[in-house]
């Protein structure tokens, strides 16, 4: 055992105190882990869209002041009553929904949103109390996700918590945590392209981009990425994608121009962007008869997903995924695997990599629609 | 060949002049059929609901004079050119949707919406050469999704026919050639309960309940019921419905009842009604993480339909279906064998029969709430 387990830990956590205002480094205090949780030391993380967008509470509940982070790689430092499976030293990926093992949804192949431990946005607290790991001269600082990577030390539900095969190096597979996993399985295993099938990825962030890789791993013919930002598409040729169309080039509505391009529509489209409208557009571009569209993107709470009940009567199938249909416990360490074998690289998803004090400038490269994924070095 | 083969036959039929209005029966020339084309001499039709929001046309695009119809069975009288797999004497189905062997979904297991023939509900005439093929003095009748079998003769594209086997009698197996293959397939094909799974069919007609058969068949643990005329409750017994819903027993929606007494939602829905309301709440009621819904009953032209888009998110699917996925010349012929080996009861759906004289009897029946299906006894 650590030297700090059981006591308090005082580092620095980069915290938001209001809405879209840039995050301040403090020094927080972290609490000792309670029954099932684990306290990490987290090494690297990287900025998800999802982090901006419930930072910016455009669209969404705000809560604050509030820790976010969700996509990591770090160390156990301790562990809570209970916990048998992790122990100290132990390199984990902690991942915003979890598996509780007990429930329902554990037990079935057909989803990963356990009842205890799946995504929950407007919870700030840990589950067993409600209450608060972190705070700051005794006063609560929320987290986000149960995840919460944006300090030095964090404490998570151990469900939450994929080991992985400790040669790994974290400050790639951190990018595993949340984004490349999920645009992965959401082509892999939710959208299961044919090999030989045209394929459309909407929005080519990291999650899009990973998804156009498994469309690539799946033998699709045509990789087609949508995108409003075109400086998106000389970096997406790296990922497989071989056509690209912006909506804002056309008049009509980008779902017309795709079902123009490929006689019909798409095979498969996966979207990535967190736009109602492109989701609409990803559901309704995809071919009648046997076309599968997947959801991604998180939405606003307002949204409205609509569209003619002929579109659907037409024989498409419309779906969404959380994380890519993956177990995180189960699945993750083999996605792991994936990149020690070469079969997935992780490198190119890594666009930028600034030191912990620096970590506002990760979100300016993320509304500026630069980065890819950059990874924030914690001990930098 | 009938002596009547390359001629016009000169007919009773019955025409809608007007939207809503009585069908007058009238007598029509039926002009022999052109190349690839069969005209068949019906014995037997019934009703179904899509003939009667095509002739009430409310939400639906107007076309008159017109002949409804197509759910048939009947005998092959002549066939046109070019056509080799049927012949005068065949005993056959008409079926709504075609097949024409050729085209990419006549290729794939995955789609039955064969590109030439799939429905068109707006196309009022014959594909070849945009005629009719009914007159009264000159003047053309329109054709119903190219089967039109309220006639004692029609024409029809030879793809549209599926020949079976000539021992089956017609007035029995005349349900399979739309409603009740249309149901039994959206829960066989496309719904695909498992064992053990509960299932809720909104709508209790014959496509739905066909639909409860298909879910009787795959093992489903509790049938729920849906529909707002409690008449259908008791008879719904016999096709295996085990639970009745109400919506207007409720005051909370009825995703939100069915879902508490299922612990979160069903396996799989079917919605069998035509309603943008019950489309939308058969996907709500689908369990996250594994449910899966399948709409079958026919829009009106300006509904939307509207769902915030974390329902999708949270790992529910959404499909649609013509025709219960069934491709009608390779597959009905084994549906109605599954009628021969008393796997499959059709007698329970056939509440009414009328002579062909009364057939707006049959229009009152269904409007009424009073009828699964009526059969029309062409020679009565
Ligand atoms: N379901 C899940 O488990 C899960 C997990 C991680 C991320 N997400 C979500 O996935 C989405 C992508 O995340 P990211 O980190 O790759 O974000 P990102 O910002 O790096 O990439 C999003 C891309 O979408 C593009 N875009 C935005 N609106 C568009 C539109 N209308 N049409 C076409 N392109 C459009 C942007 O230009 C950008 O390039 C976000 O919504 C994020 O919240 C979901
Ligand atoms: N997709 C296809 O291939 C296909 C084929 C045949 C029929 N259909 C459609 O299937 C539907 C059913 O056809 P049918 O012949 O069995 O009709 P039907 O009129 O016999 O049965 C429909 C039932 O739905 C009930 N209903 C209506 N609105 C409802 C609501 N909001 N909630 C619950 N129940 C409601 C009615 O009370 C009725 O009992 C129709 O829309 C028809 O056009 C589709
Ligand atoms: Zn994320
Ligand atoms: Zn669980
Ligand atoms: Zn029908
Ligand atoms: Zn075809």
């Amino acid at each position: 055992m650590a030297h700090t387990a059981g006591q308090v830990i005082r580092c620095k956590a980069a915290v938001a105190w209001e809405a879209g205002k840039p995050l301040s480094i403090e020094e927080v205090e972290v609490a000792p882990p309670q029954a099932k949780e684990v306290r990490l030391k987290i090494l690297f993380t990287a900025l998800c869209h999802t982090d901006v967008y419930f930072w910016e509470a455009k669209g969404q509940m705000p809560l604050f002041p509030r820790i976010f982070g969700h996509e990591a790689g770090g160390i156990v430092e301790s562990v809570g009553k209970g916990v048998t499976d992790l122990k100290p030293g132990d390199h984990v990926l902690p991942v915003f929904t979890g598996e509780c093992g007990e429930c329902e949804h554990c037990k079935t192949e057909e989803s990963n949103m356990c009842n205890l431990l799946r995504i929950n946005t407007e919870r700030g607290s840990m589950l067993s109390d409600g209450k608060t790991r972190f705070s700051i001269n005794g006063k609560p600082i929320y987290h986000f996700v149960g995840t919460s990577t944006f300090s030095e030390y964090t404490v998570v539900h151990a469900g939450c918590v994929a080991k992985i095969n400790p040669a790994v190096p974290l400050d790639k597979v951190c990018v595993l945590s949340c984004g490349v996993s999920t645009g992965l399985g959401a082509t892999l295993n939710v959208a299961k392209p044919k090999k030989g099938q045209s394929v459309a990825i909407f929005g080519l962030g990291a999650v899009g981009l990973a998804a156009a890789e498994g469309a690539r791993l799946s033998g699709a013919s045509r990789i087609i990425g949508v995108d409003l930002n075109p400086n998106r598409f000389e970096e997406a040729k790296n990922f497989g994608v071989t056509e690209f169309v912006n909506p804002k080039d056309h008049s009509k509505p980008v779902q017309e121009v795709i079902s123009e391009m490929t006689n019909g529509g798409v095979g498969r489209s996966v979207e990535c962007t967190g736009s109602i409208q492109a989701m609409i557009s990803a559901f309704e571009c995809v071919h009648d008869g046997w076309g599968v569209a997947v959801l991604v993107g998180v939405p606003n709470k307002d949204d409205a997903f609509k569209t003619h009940p002929m579109n659907i009567l037409n024989e498409r199938t419309l779906k969404g995924t959380f994380f890519g249909n993956y177990k995180p416990r189960t699945d993750i360490p083999g996605v792991v695997e994936k990149y020690m074998n070469k079969e997935l690289e992780l490198e190119k998803f890594i666009t930028h990599s600034v030191p912990f004090s620096e970590i506002n400038k990760a979100f300016e490269y993320m509304l500026q629609g630069e980065s890819l994924r950059c990874i924030i070095r914690m001990e930098g």
